[in-house]
């Protein structure tokens, strides 16, 4: 009998060489190679070979790669009409778990070969931007913009959803955040999604679990959480009462300390260093500078106990200051972590074994039928 | 350190009171009900019930129960329109997990309030025969049939599938082989929906894990493959033969024997005397000739060992004797299912905890980024 663990923490659930998480030095590896490495060299495309097949890509495997990644941005006619017909009021997370489902209507079977999961690869990381921003668009009663294939994933994205082509600087900044997030171990989506496809289910099956499972509070949202924290709090002066009588309380700060890290994230500080950036060249902003004297007070008095900003504190800045309505802050989390959904769906297929957990049967046994006639207030026995 | 087993077998999961297997014994229960006496008295949504709350309903409450259940059959004009723009050649499991995720489109949110969760498991089990039977009908491009609520779950269903009132031997096959899919402890399926809907997302993602969890043939489809295998047989005469030859080379053969349970599975039994009842109301046929041989043959030869034809021997039999078309048995699980889906879903959120399990991490460390001209075939160091 093995013991039962809530939530199974702690539980290897499976063997992954994909990406590597060192919470005690603060260290983040994508296939070995440090974040920081990645997020000042990399597009989103390189970091997205990488982590589907291990190793970084050549020149030429690269410009392929990006090629194939570009063209999967297109739209069917059947998605397209599909996602004009949404509701318009639907939340964009629902509409995004919709979408990857029905990327399985007309797919044709493609776990039993490595080369068709690989190109299912590409078709996924590629059209998950456009899925977003044409559900966007669409709930606004807006034509959906189609992608341009000359543009990268960054510049195209933000081109799509917004209706402008981005400067140079939003589309890189935009870029590293996609870097950031792309993998980060056994986190609940991606544990959702290798389950989920552990059935030797198609990959629209595996990823649309772990478009669900990242939509719940619990995983998802912190961003979004953080930035409702800042304008909360309103204003520069109100920073330092609020901090004390939050750490008096003993309540939970949103964006500060991360579960796995037990020093600084190591995500933030490059967001950080672009966020300050960003503002630098556009203006502050009253949210900007609350958040700036929030990072002080706690960087003064949590520090020392291993507590920062998280990446999650900076990134709901940084796309509120490129406009990005709040309620596609998790739906971009998924532009960037489909890359990992991915790479961890081809690794579970190469040496698959379903999942099947057992259960501690904790009701009653042997209870009788009695007929439906004899029962007081719905007791069975 | 946890040991690390693959797939988690026999790790438990989660503490639950839902359904109980003693696979030595032959033993499945339902809240400590027998599936025989079930079997013999209960409706489907008496089952539901039961399964929901932990107690058989008084009549007044079943009455209540049946009749929000029948309401919710009722699809919405968002709905119905997706479902008549899904491509003809779709799946029907991939139309019916991308339906799934669409409830979640315009739900509000359930998760936080015991009374909106009883209502959303309600509005799922009630509409899920009603969504099989839309896109089946649809990608026939034959319209789709309305609900009648004065039918019972079974005889509706049929009817909306098959465009004929089926009669009253039909109605009851279909509502007893319901009941016996209706839950079955720490399944692939169910997992994924508990793993799935512990991020507090909506019930439609987790649903939709679910349902994309059964899409997969290492879970879902063993009774179409079962029709498969008595097709190819082909003939009575040529049973024993077959079946000799592939104990010679120890090979599976479906429908026989069951993972959980080492003696008969007990849902067979009672979809063998239904089988027998509709054969003979009916007259036979050449598939059910080659069924009843094949299981003298393994009655005879595998018994002994605690191998005898499990309830998928006997599913497909029924089905395609009901004329459903092979590829609508699996959807035909979830009509069934989603009562156990739902049940478990609301005992997860009673009292959730976040999956969060852990890997082993097998990959390199410290990798050095090497910049793009530098690199030979892709190798990084």
């Amino acid at each position: 009998m093995i013991e039962y663990i809530p939530g199974l923490a702690k539980v290897p659930a499976a063997e992954s060489a994909i990406s590597f998480i060192d919470g005690d030095k603060g260290i983040l590896e994508y296939r070995g190679i440090r974040i920081e490495e990645l997020a000042a060299h990399s597009t989103f495309e390189e970091v997205s070979y990488l982590l589907l097949h291990g190793e970084h890509p050549t020149q030429e495997q690269l410009d392929s790669f990006t090629q194939r990644v570009r063209e999967a941005r297109v739209l069917s006619d059947e998605m397209r009409s599909m996602i004009q017909c949404f509701p318009k009021g639907a939340h964009p997370m629902a509409s995004l778990q919709t979408c990857t489902s029905a990327l399985g209507l007309l797919q044709g079977e493609t776990v039993s070969d490595e080369g068709r999961r690989n190109e299912a690869a590409i078709q996924f990381i590629g059209v998950i931007p456009t899925l977003v921003a044409a559900a966007h668009r669409a709930r606004l009663g807006e034509d959906i913009i189609e992608p341009d294939m000359s543009l990268d994933r960054s510049t195209d994205f933000l081109r799509m959803l917004t209706g402008e082509t981005p400067d140079a600087l939003s589309a890189k900044v935009m870029n590293v955040s996609l870097i950031l997030h792309a993998d980060h171990t056994m986190n609940a989506s991606t544990f959702a999604a290798r389950v989920t496809a552990s059935t030797e289910s198609e990959p629209a099956a595996a990823i649309s679990a772990a478009v669900g499972s990242l939509s719940g509070p619990l995983h998802g949202g912190a961003n979004e959480r953080v930035l409702v924290m800042l304008e909360e709090i309103g204003s520069v002066s109100a920073v330092a009462p609020w901090f004390e009588a939050k750490l008096a309380r003993k309540e939970k700060i949103m964006g500060l300390g991360h579960r796995v890290y037990k020093t600084k994230d190591p995500r933030a500080p490059i967001l950080q260093g672009l966020v300050s950036e960003l503002f630098e060249a556009r203006g502050s902003s009253p949210l900007y500078d609350v958040a700036i004297e929030l990072e002080r007070c706690a960087e003064d008095k949590l520090g020392a106990r291993g507590i920062y900003p998280n990446v999650d504190f900076y990134s709901g800045i940084v796309y509120n200051k490129l406009n990005i309505p709040t309620d596609i802050f998790t739906p971009i989390f998924a532009v960037s972590r489909i890359s990992g959904w991915m790479a961890h769906w081809l690794e579970q297929m190469r040496d698959n074994r379903l999942f099947r957990p057992t259960q501690i049967y904790k009701g009653r046994r042997e209870v009788s039928y009695v007929a439906i006639g004899d029962r007081t207030n719905g007791v069975t026995a």
